[in-house]
């Protein structure tokens, strides 16, 4: 384990979230706001800490495997969410740590479960912040500094791996640095067109970025108490597609520029999401039609509801706790499925999903031709066992972690309904639950330990499971 | 495909099943009851049918293979089924045959779920073949046929492995048939030993066999409206003992009765069953101590519905639906786990469960060292790759079954708890769920439609999926 390198990484993360922090910074500023000073403090912190690990731990070799890789991505996500969490505290805004830990962490992890009761009461400085740990947690931080930072040996792709989300995730170029700034150019770039088509639509330029951050991350942390419920219809239907684009794998973008459309029309995984996404739409608005006044209406709340579970954002423009039955049992069935892999969304994520299922079918006829030989394949390409091995791995634990998470909500008091669809939006970084986490709600009534375990949940979720529990194993911090 | 094979083995079934059914006719007539005509009638249906069969079917070769193997037991448990219905309907004691159908599913799949209101109107005779369901289908019915029919292939081990639960089903004996007829008398000694041991705690013979049927089988239905709970303490510890019991592998009793202690001491899934039921006893004891008077009262309590659930049983002594959130959380968590492989209980298994963990263990030590080779065992003995890829897709069908089967539910106008506790309840042959389906409910209120979703789900939780899968696929039935 090339310990200093682990160390070394984490401070250059911290100096990049000092200056990610200048910007709520300026926010408080503009708006005369108290909690500029907290902003102050925290970015000292992060400054002091930061350059301190660069210096002391500067490494002699800067080669790292995949280990070190994903130690780096976990530890690096635990110390950019306590010291995300410090302007909440500072400032007086979230008094409890725990809270405000629970609260950077959904950000980060773009999950968008939140313990405070009266969004509407906070500061606009530290409400940019909360949206913006969306922003930066969608793509990835550690993705982020290894494309600002120079000289950085190739072997770095370990860390794409790590933080980005999917079974299986490629270089689009050869080097790792350039797919990483080719990732980050696209997502500021569609980030700024949102932003842009929601000023059109008569947004103003606060709740416009705030909104972006969400869409972009597909976080859900919103800054009004009925979420997106009071915008313009123009603005949802803008949020809604948004959404769904921001749930699109980002290489089928970079396909786009390439004008390899071929392999845009081509991508399986691409036409599964929209088949989904349809169908689920419309027999929810079928299923609604009652509730509002007519068929546009229904649809335009059943779309936004749609894209916003599939896509593990969680912004809401109706109370869908309180929808019918059916519709209730089809988002919670979306909150597992996720977006596509490599794009900002959470979830299992829709090619693990298919993976799986072709591991299905190909089972059933290994167990009717046992001497046959059978071939799994994505997109025209055969996928290798240790990915198929990974993919079902994967899903056990998986599921083992979203029933350990709900063991622990059950020392609460509250209803079945409440503490199994926390531990399931929160493992997959969705946002909001049913009954008392449902979309109105939050989170503030239970207790720090289960925030903490939540916290661990949506951690667990973000970075899929396998970095955390590499760095929890004791096995890799053995000196042999 | 055998065609003539797999109708010839589904008539002699049905002539066992008539057989069979011969035992609730004595007991309707001992008590002069009028159900005595409709199993007459059931009985002639089902000779008839079957020796139909046998005689048009007479097939050329008695030699099958997996594909034979699995259909049999699909198509057996199916025809089985509809034919052990007639009497609930001809009897006018369940009048509607979609009820009918549910119930006698859920009795040969040793569910125990019922849509029965006032078991305790029944008749006698009813409620004996309803509990006496439990007793075939605990270890299977077509194992009963192949042991006591003359010359068989000992390709007949197929039916075993289709029939029998859990990942790995060898033979005790080099010849099948043997192996059926060792696992049939260890079976029936069992029972006839719990028989004894309630009439000695003061029940009467009728009520100490349907229980012991409900316990050999772990199925659950009783004949009281409050389950098991008016009987004595002593009764209610006996059946918990025998619960436990009939939820170890079998083979461990062959293993009893030749000596080989050796074998039984270093069976791991044994000790993990031990354990599992032995802390969560210990954990509701605590948790429900208030509800009843002192220590052994609510130890009995405890122990009793963690051995109902964990080997899905499914009786009841007490209301486990108004016991606190952490117990619920726990029956919940133990609905998925089942008994041990080669036992009569339904759910994942323990062995199915540890295998999974060992593999989830194995692939982060591959993350980490690449180039290593790694191996799972158990037992001392290497998992193939076959059988590992296997109990992964097993798990992920598994999942994806429970939760289609809560998504049909979701039509209903029930509660989300009732839903995906029935879904669950179902697909892992338990019985009771919570809410309007827990322990002191019925499953009465659901459509047909749903009635016939969750006859489904009971069998493709009872016969492990694949049978019933294997059967449905359109591939298996063509010419070629």
């Amino acid at each position: 384990m090339n310990r200093k390198m682990v160390i070394y990484l984490i401070g250059q993360m911290l100096k990049v979230e000092a200056a990610l922090m200048a910007l709520p910074l300026i926010v408080s500023l503009i708006y005369k706001e108290n909690c500029y000073l907290a902003f102050l403090i925290s970015i000292g912190v992060a400054l002091g800490l930061g350059f301190l690990m660069t210096i002391l731990f500067r490494p002699k070799t800067r080669v790292f495997y995949a280990k070190e890789g994903f130690v780096i991505v976990a530890l690096a996500w635990i110390a950019m969410s306590l010291i995300g969490a410090t302007p909440f505290v500072i400032s007086g805004e979230i008094p409890s740590f725990v809270d405000a830990v629970f609260e950077t962490i959904s950000g980060f992890t773009t999950t968008g479960s939140s313990i405070v009761r009266d969004v509407e009461a906070l500061s606009k400085g530290i409400l940019f912040w909360r949206s913006f740990t969306h922003w930066i947690g969608g793509m990835g931080v550690l993705v982020f500094v290894l494309a600002i930072m120079p000289k950085f040996s190739d072997r770095s792709i370990h860390l794409i791996r790590a933080e980005m989300a999917g079974p299986i995730v490629g270089k689009l170029v050869p080097k790792a640095k350039d797919t990483a700034k080719i990732l980050y150019l696209i997502y500021i770039a569609m980030t700024a067109l949102q932003v842009v088509l929601l000023l059109f639509g008569g947004m103003n330029l606060f709740d416009s970025m705030v909104y972006s951050f969400g869409t972009a991350g597909t976080g859900g942390f919103g800054i009004k108490a009925n979420s997106v419920g009071g915008y313009s219809p123009y603005c949802q239907w803008v949020i809604t597609i948004f959404m769904l684009l921001f749930g699109i794998n980002f290489n089928l973008y970079y396909f786009l520029l390439l004008r390899n459309f071929r392999s845009v029309f081509k991508n399986v995984e691409l036409w599964v999401y929209v088949g989904v996404i349809t169908i689920s739409t419309g027999i929810i608005t079928a299923n609604i039609l009652s509730r509002f006044d007519g068929f546009f209406d229904a649809l335009r709340h059943a779309a936004f509801q749609v894209s916003s579970i599939a896509t593990t954002t969680g912004y809401a423009t109706d109370n869908f706790d309180l929808w019918p039955t059916l519709s209730k049992g089809i988002i919670f069935l979306l909150l597992f499925l996720g977006g596509c892999a490599g794009s900002t969304a959470g979830g299992l994520k829709v090619s693990r999903v298919l993976i799986l299922f072709k591991m299905m079918r190909s089972e059933l006829h290994k167990m009717l031709h046992p001497r046959s030989v059978n071939v799994v394949k994505m997109d025209g390409r055969q996928i290798d066992d240790q990915t198929l091995r990974n993919v079902g791995v994967y899903f056990a634990i998986y599921i083992v972690g979203i029933l350990a998470t709900f063991f622990v909500l059950c020392f609460e008091p509250f209803n079945f309904e409440t503490n199994f669809s926390a531990a399931v939006t929160c493992f997959n970084n969705v946002g909001p639950g049913f009954s008392l986490v449902g979309p109105a709600m939050s989170f503030a009534e239970y207790s720090d330990i289960s925030k903490i375990v939540l916290s661990f949940a949506m951690l667990f979720g973000r970075l899929e499971i396998f970095p955390l529990l590499i760095s929890l194993s004791p096995s890799t911090w053995s000196k042999k």
